[in-house]
């Protein structure tokens, strides 16, 4: 997963993207990029200036000197997760700049190609050269090798050829300009800021809502599937960004997971509140579940494992004490805000110093009680099993743990990091057993006393639902049901996600 | 402020200090810096080797090549609360580290003394050296000129000499040293653990209990004020520190404030928990609060500054229910993971977007929603003003801004970092005023519907007793009752806080 | 200029190009890489892994761990010397590596192409896309796009459209080649060497042969001018490196100012030790000069600027004393050993403070004596004029400035790094001006009693005859007499220099 | 050994002690500091502020803003060679600064003092506290227990009772201190600088006059021995220093080895130049050498080991000429510019590969000649036999090793970073022999034709005599004439040098 952002006509583009990117850091933490154009008054065309590094947005950009240079009136950023192997290059950090026959180009990518092995093939035989092991490097050669001659007609002929989930943001030349498959797959927004004294409006485009909010922007709407939207200076004077359509896909495929745990909390994506969704999972997952108190406590206790599943353990109590299941949030877990990336940790042989170093735990709230721990997911299972351990230092008489979403089943082809399918924990308790055995099997290795999943009906009724739509969502995670098929082969797929 | 740490006969106790430190991280982040004593084999006595640095701990000790130095069988260490002025110097991080008449001496200190100034002066004259500006450094001199041989006794000498608040973590030769002042303003517990191997018992003694938890160390008991606690090789053996007690002082004078903000939630200070105590000072906000729900509402919406008030809010919520107005708590701001000390700001003159880089609000459960935002202390109040401000943006319809203590009124002289009497909001709106127009100044500068503190009677209430005691807790930021006079003029006190 | 460097079949690639580029550092400050080539057991294909970066060779690579990554059987590795404007990005640090059609190829180069604007025009049409600035990015382009399968082919086909000045080292997959441009303007020399214990044989290319004296390797031959040399895992059975060759150029272009300036003294390049090259300068302008002692010194005093100039000085000594003008040389000046690129300058105001840290007067060897101070060129003028205010301060008789060679005129445009002709202190004083003229302007501005030039002729008759050859060498940038016509257009050239 | 700088009465203090630290570079790299002291207009004292690190000065000075913090009227500096052991430590940077109950006091010592430990011992018996392990610390603690009360005055009180070597430079206050011991083992120079426009004068003092040179600073004439030079405000108008003087010694003690080796070439120490010592070396070694040319060869190849014996070897080529003799000097070696102190070596298995980094020898001058290799000393050996084994791969026809000073048998206790007795060269082959064989044993030992040393004889005809002295130079570590007895024991000693 990524983050991306843009903005245009700015006289601070370079500081925006650095706060955008900021705000979009949980996206990914492995490395980050600004690239910024600039008209270049002496020779007639644009500059483009770039600053990247491996590390987080601070890190990246700890000196302020750096901003001195990246002066101009568009730019746009990017953020990586973290990959695994070849990838791990500072080759692969976005956005990437480049020339070509049109002039300067840059892209930061949000997203997973599904045929970029097949292109890649395709092009390579063409006499093309790749410098980087990402998919992201084929869009550009697409564009560069169409008839057209209009970058954004480049763009469009560069997209109608690939395939899988992308958020696009470009620079080409003096123009900004914003891309989002027709699956809809990852989010993407727009958002305005007028200058108060100037009145010139400056146009921004973030994956979530949350970048626009840490800079006072206006949330316009969001890039719909399939749209390419195209900002320059007429956008400047009309007001009006030009916009052009792929073809439009048989569905809708919205990542659900962006809802149930990825994006945060203070966004809104695909058009809602990700705070409420999260706190309607935790308002089924309490109609779902079974656990009640035992005659001496008068309360469940609930807990979160923080941050990501606060909003969900709240709505949770609302809706049990509605159900008359008593039920009471506590902060029993605080996470550290000490737990940087250069943590290092001398003496690794104690393992579970690590879940240790995260989380603290508050004894007295958890001691003696029934408590209901509420977590968003389990993908490897390794943290939720030290965790409990953890937990169980406090004594507390039973912990009933509620993931507020299915099992993850599936491996994600189009963008979300989750392991192969054989490291993911279902895949190790499945082997020939029903759904309640594998859960039953899963339960035993975290150590707990339940172990409740959310159902798919459960996330479904969570989830906003959209007019004119026979599927909205991308549930492949749990269920399988991949919205696009992939044309490259597998092994590949997994090492070159990001 | 600061944090101290200390271990004795383990086999790792730099790692053991540096997450222990870690832990305490809270209680500075400007230095960090570990001693190691060890046995020297060749020649009898005993070899220190120090590592220091300005920064977390994290970044101080970011290369693992710096524990293959430090081995040895006992460990102090020590975390600087950010200082001002000339004691920024590198010269000032602790712990000190010297060669005297007895031997090696180490030396880490929370706290502040109020008779440095003079005994600084007596020292000199006496042809003294200094070379920091650290209060911290008279000790050893004292120590150094005691007509004691044995070096817990030539502390005890020098203890008897200073006055104010300390918490002492020592490294005399083979030796683990800890002392608290007989007022026991800051806190010390001492810990155990023993090798399920070997059998061997291994000694710490830390500021706040959490320092043992990452630890797996068992809190054994507090260091009684006025307590100088020795560990030597004989303790190994017998599984009983030496104790020396200073003569006792006419009352107790614990730092409230350490309940009220400082500690770690989870850490027990003064032998209770500091979790339960928050969620005292809720509850008693909420019996004294008169903030009702409007017709339309039927909840009021109770939010905290994250992460220091949540569990006030907590304590805040259940009581309100109880009392029949009802209430619910929301994660209405979210601490934002990703700010750090290296954090840097291009383009300053938009001042707010420090406190946007540091929370998130949201909006949905604040917007047209009457709040309780619940925090735990006003000092300058330029963060709270600009706080509300940003969640005006969430257009809440009231908010009612509730602090869960009295207001800060007068300096601290034992250690707390606030600033000159001049400087402390509640000095800005006090000419001349009576208590209810000064809240009245303070709540149209901050910009809140009501501002309500908690009645130092309330406060009061929240906090264990102690038997036997007539006077426990300082409580002289809110009130102006110093229990111990200062023999130094004042200018001096600001400046040299730590 | 750069360096370039190249190993096979070591055990320790990495570690050899890492005392090859040091040797070569002289030929570039800039940046510096290495790419290293393993075979891939698992897939059978060949893995490259590189590290690049900013600085001198030893700073870029001061991290032992880098080279525990960079294991396999064969590396390249490259200096860039200092650039200006845009081509400054790491962007442009080489070896460039990339993917192709018949797999991973890495590129090195020294040397300026004259058809590069040309050629990146016609690529870009074509759809190729450019990442860096460099010249150097059209010769693997050209190759992908060639209609040959087998690299070294590819090659062919590419250097066959390329012109200017060009020496190669390159990865292909598993095979290493080397490749001189026809002309034979940079210097390219083959080595080898035997493992004792294996009987092994490891080949070795390099810019000039310092690079094989560290390694204890021993100088082959020259790679020709026009050769293409493949070495492959059959030339280490066979002993015999496989040859290509470019169709001939007319004549031959060796830069002569490689065994002016360039090349370090202790290297062989074109076939002969730069050594013997430089003293036979000195001779020759001892014969030119017209110097001679006044009355009261029997001798004159011959200094040299350090180190470039001190073997021409010696020569300049011996040959005076042969011809009964007695002179002695004598070190008036010393380099000083910590000016590092580093080297910070507080105070800028003075600006000769930059002269005085780089070189040191010895008052004594040159006080009241008149004396000849040979340098090997001027190019800007500024470090002279300064060099010998600093000198008058020991109060010389008399200073006579002998340069080594005849006046730089022309720009180069095959990759030394020349300002541009505006920049040139000889065009500052040629305006409408006779040659005498012309010096007597720059012995002025120089601020020195005599100034003295290598004739061409005394240049030519110091350098190696190269037999059945009519024109061996490129002069100029002292004659305007360009071996190789430009295809581009002035402006860029100067920019893009490298 | 150490270089030491210090400043009064420039706008530029911190600057101007940069420039000097970096003419003194060559010794002490192993760390380096500035402290300056600025007039408090507020508060009407003096404040100090420093900034001192380990390695070199341009890499601990090396970003701007440090010296934004640096300002003042008055600086010093100190260079630290490089330590062994305990002392390897941040604590021991130099200058120390410290608080007393004169005020503000900071020192910079270059010397060893030889009853360090008898000091220490009474002054811990005392009750006196040490920061580190250096013997400096002792004469501030001296100064501040002395009766008197003028700094100048406690300062003299504190060096009467110390022994050994020593010139410091001190900042007391607003005041700046030079000192010298009674013996002047260590060179101290003094020099002025007038400012054309104001008129005002600024005073300097440093361990050579090559600090001055860069400064464009005059030399005004050498501390003397046993002189206490005071600085103040009053000397900037009266323009005179007021002196002080210890008791005057029996004899006095220049260390004759700062002109055989330590001293650069371009200073003026003792009063005089040090090129021209060292080319009285190279003559007298002349006188002394048997080596003649064989029939074939018509002169001898005069080569120096670089840069330090360069003159020396100038001065040989001289006087063996007059001698009929006939000898040409050629640059054989070229020391490495590159080699720095962040220099890593990958493979360390290959050893030999360090002096190949340092030095690049021409073959061309060197084959088939017969060699006279001039060195200014040996100490360990180890250099020396690899030098040599480098050299013989440019297949010279003999080499002659020759040594501008006699065999070194006796350890420095006066500052000289010599290893203990037992590792001295000449020990390992000494055992029972007599000097010839001893001498036979090391040329053997190094592998050359054969070894010459200057005789002590020979030695002293080369340096200054001093009027109405009788003994005016320390020989003793050629000689074991220790000129000053030590009063502490042997072990510590070799420990604690610097």
């Amino acid at each position: 997963m990524c983050g991306v952002f843009g903005v245009y006509n700015s006289r601070t583009p370079a500081e925006d993207t650095f706060y955008g990117l900021y705000s979009l850091q949980h996206r990914g933490q492995e490395a980050a990029g600004i690239v910024v154009a600039e008209h270049d008054a002496e020779k007639g065309g644009t500059i483009f200036r770039q600053h990247k590094g491996m590390g987080l947005v601070s890190e990246v950009f700890k000196d302020e000197k750096i901003f001195e240079k990246l002066h101009g009136h568009a730019a746009i950023g990017h953020n990586r997760y973290s990959t695994t192997g070849a990838s791990k290059s500072e080759n692969n950090i976005q956005p990437f700049s480049l020339n070509y026959r049109s002039g300067n180009l840059a892209i930061a990518h949000n997203g997973n190609l599904t045929n970029s092995q097949v292109l890649r093939q395709e092009l390579t035989e063409r006499g093309v050269i790749f410098h980087a092991s990402s998919d992201t490097e084929i869009i550009p050669h697409l564009a560069a090798l169409s008839p057209e001659q209009d970058p954004v007609r480049q763009i469009y002929h560069a997209l109608r050829q690939i395939q899988g989930a992308f958020c696009l943001v470009i620079l080409a030349n003096d123009q900004l300009i914003a891309a989002r498959d027709p699956y809809g797959i990852r989010p993407l927004a727009l958002g305005k800021k007028t200058d108060p004294k100037t009145g010139e409006t400056a146009y921004y485009v973030a994956s979530e809502t949350c970048a626009f909010d840490i800079l006072s922007v206006e949330y316009e709407r969001d890039i719909e599937p399939g749209e390419i939207l195209l900002i320059d200076q007429i956008t400047t004077k009309t007001g009006k960004p030009t916009s052009l359509y792929l073809p439009p896909s048989k569905r809708k495929a919205r990542c659900i997971f962006e809802y149930v745990y990825f994006a945060r909390p203070d966004s809104t994506i695909f058009k809602h509140s990700v705070d409420k969704i999260r706190r309607n999972l935790g308002k089924n997952l309490a109609r779902e579940s079974t656990v009640s108190t035992t005659n001496e406590d008068n309360h469940l206790i609930v807990a979160s494992v923080p941050d990501s599943s606060n909003t969900a353990a709240l709505g949770f109590v609302r809706e049990s004490n509605k159900l008359n299941r008593p039920a009471r949030f506590e902060h029993g877990l605080i996470r550290n805000h000490y737990v940087g990336r250069t943590f290092i940790q001398p003496g690794k042989a104690n393992r579970e110093i690590k879940v240790r170093s995260k989380y603290n735990i508050i004894r007295g709230v958890l001691q003696n009680r029934q408590i209901i721990l509420i977590d968003d997911s389990i993908v490897r299972g390794t943290t939720a099993r030290m965790l409990i351990k953890l937990i169980r230092e406090a004594q507390p008489k039973e912990i009933h743990l509620h993931i507020s979403s299915p099992p993850i089943t599936h491996p994600c082809y189009y963008g979300m990091d989750f392991p192969t399918k054989g490291q993911l924990l279902t895949n190790l308790f499945n082997k020939g057993k029903g759904a309640d055995e594998e859960v039953e099997s899963i339960r035993n290795y975290i150590g707990v006393e339940s172990l409740k999943y959310l159902s798919l009906q459960g996330l479904l009724n969570s989830v906003p639902k959209f007019e004119n739509e026979t599927c909205s969502y991308c549930t492949a995670c749990f269920t399988g049901d991949y919205p696009i098929q992939r044309a490259d082969a597998d092994e590949a797929e997994c090492e070159e996600k990001e």
